[in-house]
């Protein structure tokens, strides 16, 4: 720590990315990457003459992406904002509408980039605790007077809620705003986008990194009402206006624009998704019922944490946390097929050596 | 305004990126873009491989730029913090060195990102003017007690001070932070970089965006002490640790590399700067003698306005401020001789109108 940095930082939580080992080359299934390129029209978009553009400052507006996006899910681009990955876009939230001290809940369970950023803007947040089975109650929330973040499906448990819920939520006080990210919502779930046109306290957040195929792009977006993507652009223009290169616009356009291979992706990871799922529970575990882009299940012979190092071991990188309630459980990303059949396989050998370890024990 | 907004914001001053008007095609003359396409490594970096890649995310800890930048600077790459531009490299300096109401200061006429930085983190701030003829006087700052923050050369007058005056700044207190922004150092100046060797209160700024032809990546570079560069990591992770993408990372990796067509270049815009601050003079305008990629000029015959509006009429973008205190100046960049010799023909067809115009009033 420098003599500089002021004293509210000097506690300051980094968010932790998940290990990154370079010793040898890993099978990533333990930052819910896809598997698949981005868009064949991405790779034509950013071609050379675009890349020779870079001379020029990108649109700090980002009008033709915002307007891709808006043309996309039918509001117009006043009601979008891009920003540098949906992180960004949470940051500039919170840093608009939110003041240190001010109250915001999200579940005890869920992204934990929520607690990093309320931590980092002083906020007073409570962690509201999901329920046994991971399922989320909304009550606590309508409940609650504090502003809202949930992530819908919830990460890592990818159970989601029904959008009438949160409706509930929304309803219940037109002074709450409530932040729903959609992150991984493309998996097979009903967004909440619609609500945006009813009610003028609901701020929708996503990301190209999941169903786009492209979290090394870093664009995220949020849609809400004109006023609050207003203040939000204000915030922007004052801290950071050019916050998208020329290339993740121009990627950007040509992925949402592509709605066949999106289809094709998201499709490909449904299908796969059920066959790990009854491929797991067959092997005994327990598994969370997901509509995401990864398996959130309960390891049962050797420990969640044994299991998470051995399968390292053999180069496959898996999520394990260490929170006390979540500590039996690994979160792994939906692949090919082949890298599913990889991953199943081992975990078989792993648990039938562990099983005949603790017989001749 | 949304509900929503916390009051701090309501005045918020959004930065004012010049005009970029898409009515037709401009030369544009007036946001000090470079002329030539970024290196030919470069696009050799960002190929459909590394393209395709964009399915994982990018490094949040940039470590490949870093050790370029690192080793290209004789530095560590612990001293080397990179950001989504320079904009969001003092972004997060200041986020992590400045509470509200803490003092800095800055010269009155510069970079104007200072000030709208400084008002929206609810900095006590203060402008030191500049002397009548643009240069600045080191002495007002070295008394005062407050942290600085300097554009060296100065952006737009393009002069610039001797590194043995920043020295005595910097050494003049060890608990005063000082922030130099070098982004247009490269055109003919010393860098102060050798003193953040010697000196642990010293934050280095520079930017992709000039020298190395990159505005549209969005590439910015802090080089300090360990210790500060480590807090502004730890702010940067706690606010948006993916901050550049991969290509920006790849891209810079290749521009950063690339020594010889940096070389020619900078060369090239030296050598046409030294055309058109001549031809300008010979025309008869008071040029600011400078050693940057633009030229500041005092306009004589037709009012800088009018000579500004006059040239966009003709598809020539320059930038005007509409400040008392140089609102008679025009800031140019310098692009191609091509370029250079149409607008300064059509300047003297401009002038030349306006003079026959006055006769004839």
């Amino acid at each position: 720590m420098s003599d500089f940095l002021i004293d509210e930082f000097e506690d300051i939580e980094p968010y932790n990315p998940g290990e990154q080992p370079t010793d040898r080359e890993y099978l990533k299934l333990n930052a819910n990457e896809s598997s698949f390129p981005p868009s064949p029209k991405v790779l034509e978009a950013i071609d050379k003459a675009q890349i020779n553009k870079m001379n020029h400052y990108s649109d700090p507006y980002c009008m033709e992406l915002r307007k891709a996006i808006g043309q996309h899910f039918g509001v117009g681009a006043e009601q979008v904002f891009v920003g540098n990955g949906a992180d960004e876009v949470l940051s500039f939230c919170l840093m608009a509408f939110f003041r240190p001290g001010m109250k915001i809940c999200f579940p005890d369970i869920t992204y934990d980039f929520y607690r990093i950023y309320a931590k980092a803007y002083r906020l007073d947040y409570e962690q509201i605790p999901l329920n046994e089975d991971f399922t989320l109650d909304i009550e606590p929330y309508i409940m609650s007077d504090r502003d809202v973040i949930i992530a819908n499906p919830n990460n890592p448990t990818g159970l989601a809620l029904p959008v009438s819920e949160i409706e509930r939520l929304v309803a219940s006080r037109s002074d709450r705003m409530v932040i729903i990210d959609e992150a991984y919502v493309d998996f097979g779930n009903e967004s909440v986008l619609p609500l945006v046109k009813k009610y003028s306290n609901l701020v929708v957040v996503y990301t190209f990194s999941k169903s786009r195929n492209m979290p090394g792009a870093r664009i995220g977006f949020a849609i809400s009402s004109e006023a609050i993507i207003r203040d939000m652009n204000n915030i922007k223009f004052a801290f950071n206006p050019f916050n998208l290169s020329s290339l993740a616009i121009a990627g950007g356009c040509a992925a949402v624009g592509d709605e066949e291979y999106f289809r094709f992706c998201v499709d490909s990871v449904i299908r796969e998704r059920a066959y790990v799922e009854d491929k797991l529970r067959r092997m005994g575990y327990e598994v969370i019922p997901t509509t995401t882009n990864f398996v959130f299940f309960k390891a049962t012979g050797i420990p969640a944490g044994r299991l998470c190092e051995k399968l390292k071991d053999q180069g496959i990188l898996v999520r394990h946390y260490n929170d006390e309630k979540i500590k039996d459980y690994i979160r792994m990303t939906i692949g090919t097929h082949a890298e599913m059949c990889r991953v199943l396989n081992e975990m078989e050998k792993i648990e039938k050596g562990f099983a005949s370890d603790v017989e001749n024990a």
